[in-house]
């Protein structure tokens, strides 16, 4: 199914594919969901957040307490084929077998497909679910503004949705009894344990922090060393302190990858140095003492070399457990499979704050994500597919959903 | 004199001035030279490179063997009062003084503005100079290109400048015998010694070299600190490792002002890293010597992480010797002053391969260059233009030249 949009949204600089939100390679993605959707004879609906609903209701049940599955078709620059897709085309895999098999769902089941999960257009994760869900203020996303200046009320309007419409949807999320998301592993754990399909468990909390280094501008060439405060010196002992003070705490990833000096230029000591520390652990605890650790590191450093610093806290996003009673179940439905925890946001632990919410993750066997070196197999994409649809049926069979949270 | 061009090209982002070549800024000082040289009865003159000479030639000698003094007002943005403009004014100032002394020159004395001194628009630092020595090709010259694509051609066109006619130009060079340039100290030399002024000796040789790290690039949550090939890392390493060879080498000056990790996103292991090296030391060999223990600093980093590292030199000037005779000649009319090598180029630097060429520097009590906080006392630029004023006269007094390199 994947071979249908492989040429879609190609990004010949970077490689892999470049698909942010109402691009039109994101939306051509769409209209193929859309196309595939209603082969199948599933309804269509677009919700007032532009998350696109396909709906299987054989019973004619009210649309509530459903079974939804599904994931998102934008990608970051650069991005592989599987990320977001293999999740879409996996659901519509799934819905063929439980078709095939004659399954009668006693509840609705609907594929969703949400917008700008990657946050690579808009610098927001998983928009879509947080103004869905409420976290996000609609005035805060419609403000947003793309690299061209383009603004999130713009793109919606371009996609024949109304700004105005957008925010929290009770209605929708009525709707949800329960959301399973399938998900390429965009790390190494499946590979460690020799397996093609776990059940998530937590994705990993995770802050944004820019510390910056002021120091002294000078000319490079006549500047003795001795004379010199320079903020990128000190900006790269962070770096390598990072690294140590990561390696400390079992479990920790913590990752600078964006690095400005003021003003940049090759024969000018740097007058100022911004550089941005992401950091990750399933205890927020851990990743708190990770970040105090750095910060204290930074300030060392930053004295030895007569430089000030200053660390700010940009986002803070604690670890989320997905729903461990549905977790479990869906372990013992697939006959015993792992259960692993997630360094990367998705739109499933946005929504986990408000319905019972549980993620299947299929193997990489590069370990790589948000590259074109991240890969799946065809034979686990088979598994994976067929591992959500015993997972649907299973939740489909069971008129009574999950406790809310 | 200096406050007359005080509020000419400030920049109010940056503090200092932004004065870049053939802008308002630029030119508004060009204007200015020409009015003021114009009023000491001296001609102008502006030769096929842009280069605008005001002559004093009351013997009526031909114009060749001059005495030629000078400097440029052009500046880097964000750049001092001083770099540039302190020559040309204390070169007028100087006129003042030995046309108040009753000086009747054997031999044509001249001031001399030279365009693009910095390269902070078009990259290449002492343009003018170059192309009138002949060491850069019109051709290179005219396609050079500023941030906003404006190639040096169009530039010189819009200055009423004929681009088909720059390059090398013997007849002008023939009628500079000698050149002295003034300019503030860019470093802490003087400061040192206790003393305003100082002869220049050796303009140390730089160069310029792109390291290149490749690594892996990946997802910043989910890959293990231990799964990571991260060329942030070995950048980093390089940068700690640039300050501690240097330092081992006495009288070296090695800096890091750029580094440009890609794709450079915070949520992101960068997959390539390229920083610039700038390196200087008055004795070439040593210079070499510390560029290869950073490269092998470089390697062996990269060798850990599982990273690569090219190494690519992007320019190198040889350290320039100033005229030895003239220099020492200067030191004595001038009662001993010190003398002093420089980290920074230039014009006189550029011209030292063609005709005999010297230069004297006034103390800068801040030791800071390329940056609002280069100062000069007034009392020091007073001694300054007098010492400048002193070597003119001996030198005028001499119909002889001193022989060409």
């Amino acid at each position: 199914m994947l071979a249908e949009i492989a040429d879609v949204g190609r990004d010949p600089v970077r490689g892999g594919y470049s698909r942010p939100v109402f691009s039109s390679g994101e939306r051509t993605l769409v209209d193929w969901f859309t196309d595939a959707a209603t082969r199948r004879g599933l309804d269509l609906t677009v919700d007032r957040n532009g998350i696109v609903w396909a709906w299987w209701n054989p019973a004619g049940a009210p649309l509530q307490d459903a079974v939804v599955t599904g994931s998102h078709l934008d990608s970051v620059p650069g991005g592989g084929a599987f990320d977001g897709p293999l999740g879409v085309a996996s659901a519509l895999r799934a819905v063929d077998v439980l078709q095939a098999r004659g399954v009668q769902p006693a509840r609705p089941l609907a594929v969703a497909v949400f917008p700008e999960e990657e946050g690579s257009r808009y610098g927001v994760a998983c928009l879509g679910s947080r103004l869905l869900s409420g976290v996000l203020e609609p005035e805060r996303a419609l403000a947003l503004t793309d690299a061209d200046g383009v603004t999130y009320a713009q793109s919606l309007t371009a996609a024949g949705l109304d700004p105005a419409a957008i925010g929290r949807d009770d209605e929708t999320l009525g709707r949800i009894g329960t959301f399973v998301e399938l998900h390429v592993e965009q790390g190494r754990g499946l590979i460690d344990l020799d397996a093609p399909v776990a059940v998530g468990a937590a994705i990993l909390g995770h802050g944004r922090w820019r510390i910056s280094i002021t120091g002294q501008g000078n000319h490079a060439g006549t500047t003795l060393m001795a004379d010199r405060r320079d903020p990128l010196l000190v900006a790269a002992e962070v770096v390598v302190a990072v690294r140590r003070i990561a390696g400390r705490h079992p479990g920790a990833r913590a990752t600078v990858g964006r690095i400005q000096p003021v003003p940049g230029g090759t024969n000018v000591i740097a007058s100022r140095v911004d550089l941005w520390l992401d950091a990750r652990h399933v205890d927020d605890l851990v990743t708190a003492a990770v970040v105090a650790e750095i910060t204290a590191a930074a300030q060392g450093a930053a004295a030895i070399e007569g430089c000030a610093v200053e660390v700010r806290q940009e986002s803070l996003s604690p670890t989320v457990d997905l729903d461990p009673q549905l977790g479990a179940r869906m372990a013992r439905t697939l006959g015993g499979a792992p259960v692993l925890d997630t360094g990367a946001g998705h739109d499933a632990g946005v929504l986990a704050a408000r319905v019972p919410s549980a993620m299947l993750f299929v193997r990489n066997p590069t370990g790589i994500s948000h590259s074109p070196e991240e890969t799946v197999e065809d034979v686990d994409a088979d598994r994976g597919a067929l591992a959500l649809a015993d997972v649907l049926a299973d939740l489909l069979a069971d008129g009574a959903p999950a406790e809310r949270p």
